[in-house]
């Protein structure tokens, strides 16, 4: 199966062995030493000093582990939103009793910078700012460098959803100065989904200090305490740290520079390979992501059917759209492991199922 | 390595096999019929019609799905406690803005049932009771049944951790009227952690509808509207549920009553096997676990060190103690993957790794 959605992603079979192994005691000598080469190997992917802490949950538990670790109810929040994930991080907050602002692009768009700094500077009680490296209902990737920048002058915390960014698109925790950061296996790191990996900055513990929402399982100071003796404060999931401490191998005898160059092939090739066909993309040429490329389904066909045919007749199988872009656009995934050839593939089954849809291709899928 | 701690457990090959399956859609039909196939054999195991989701979390976070999904901040609870996980439930309660009475229990002693009566005729407003049906700690399994009659008579909730009994103890969810009930799938279910598994009542769906405890990613109802459609809120860990498929149709296939019988001649084993080396077991021997049996640490037997002869020289992993209980006993492990050879191998490992400790055993290991 040509599996094109973004995460999760085709693993490789190293990384599928190893989350075979057998059992060990979670709280013994083998685990401890897993953990901390994993521990150690987000680190040096994240580009940070800080702690990365390991948690056994999808990446939207890793996103409530940044909100409720820092904040307190009543916190003002600003919540940069450009999709569906954007729209779920202002959820949880709101959830939590946070008093949040919510920022929306339209989709397709990455967040304007100048809306950013003027909210801000409208209000100055905002204690922390919400906002997605990666968006992957939409195939965006906002400038976050520059949004730190502007966070940072108005002395906010800055806590970042980079599940589908991070391990795929340079996202530089210490030099941008990232407060909290969240990952999760199943995107670029090409390991089962089940882990969530949340960086803290000194000043994110600073906050956790007066933070008051309250959290348990998700606690961060817990998780660091007992990452501090190579464990987990709960049963971790065992098989899916054993399955990072290779894909990490992998993506370091690779090199973060050039799986970072990887990854950008694959998405030029994808953006042109749909152009190619006559397609039109959703994201901003300016801000296209490099881990997924949604893509406006073209007049008359329906998009349940085009994945269907894809999915049965070429073993392709691409995402569809989330929220109100269900039925309107279908994304395909080019991250964690995937190469030229993965995508070429995509875009060949596409060229021929278009047609069985109701749609003919204005070109040559090789072009 | 005889790995004989309560859980993670050891995993037959044919379920990691499984676990080490290429990634698939999780919005896709092979996930959800995995998906399908699980929650049905979730709900022969719990022997219950009630819902029971699946969640991306250690059994802790079970027990939190529990309590935030049921009550309000200020709600009075009543905590049955004969140990480390009673205390740890109690906490997550009391995290969450409960007004927490704890009930607690000498460690080795079951709860007592007039207590428990007495503690909720004082006190009409208790809301739920929280109970630990086995109490991994200590090796001592509460009278579940009993303690459900007296709460039901005084018409509160009745929140079971069952983590570590559920699948390996009778644990009749429907007959004996019980809330919510929780397990994790690194215990008797034979497949590495990370998923834990919670029933919700009608009675307990009834106090979701008013219950004020913030939750997001363990939020129940999201779960319970995507199981309906064969899918979970959040990205699931897929190869998990690709391994609890498998091992459910290997309990299946032995049945639940064989397979309970077997853990409970495990115990036996494990309990005659220590007392013929002149052992002591912590639990009152009307309530010593079918899953785990804690032995007092001989006078004069360093813990750690009997612990790290038991690993280096016989390839055999036991518990420690917890909490106060910590260097005083240990822990074996008999449930999940396991038979009476597994534990007589450890219990011959004991007889031989005592000596070697400082201890001297009274007989024979086989007697």
């Amino acid at each position: 199966m040509n599996l094109r959605i973004p995460g999760p992603t085709p693993c490789p079979p190293e990384v599928l062995a190893a989350t075979a192994r057998e059992m060990v005691d979670h709280r013994g000598p083998e685990f401890g030493s897993a953990l901390k080469r994993v521990s150690s190997g987000l680190k040096e992917a994240f580009r940070t000093a800080n702690d990365v802490l390991i948690l056994t949950a999808s990446g939207t538990g890793g996103l409530e582990t940044a909100v409720v670790n820092t904040l307190s109810p009543g916190d003002e929040v600003l919540a940069v939103s450009i999709g569906n994930f954007g729209d779920r991080f202002a959820s949880i907050a709101k959830t939590y009793g946070a008093d949040v602002t919510k920022l929306a692009f339209p989709a397709g768009q990455a967040a304007d910078l100048a809306a950013i700094d003027e909210a801000l500077g409208k209000n100055s009680r905002v204690k922390a700012v919400l906002v997605t490296h990666n968006e992957t209902s939409t195939g965006v990737t906002n400038p976050l460098q520059q949004i730190a920048e502007i966070v940072r002058r108005h002395d906010a915390l800055i806590l970042v959803d980079a599940v589908s960014s991070m391990s795929s698109i340079p996202c530089d925790v210490d030099a941008w100065d990232l407060d909290v950061v969240v990952s999760g296996s199943q995107k670029g790191w090409m390991v089962p989904p089940g882990l969530a990996f949340v960086s803290f900055s000194p000043r994110a513990w600073q906050a956790n200090e007066s933070a008051r929402m309250p959290r348990f399982y998700l606690d961060a100071r817990k998780a660091k305490e007992s990452l501090e003796k190579n464990q987990t404060p709960w049963t971790p999931a065992v098989s899916l740290v054993f399955g990072m401490e290779v894909a990490l191998d992998m993506l370091e005898a690779e090199g973060w520079a050039n799986v970072y160059a990887r990854h950008q092939r694959c998405a030029d090739l994808a953006r042109q390979g749909a152009q190619r066909l006559g397609l039109k993309l959703l994201a901003d040429p300016a801000f296209a992501s490099n881990t997924v490329t949604a893509v406006w389904s073209p007049e008359g066909v329906n998009v349940s059917e085009l994945r269907k045919i894809l999915r049965e007749q070429y073993d392709t199988v691409v995402g569809g759209g989330q929220g109100d872009l269900t039925g309107k656009i279908f994304r395909i995934g080019h991250l964690g492991l995937v190469h030229e050839a993965d995508v070429q593939a995509a875009i060949d089954a596409l060229a021929q199922a278009l047609p069985k849809a109701g749609y003919a291709p204005v070109a040559a899928a090789r072009g």
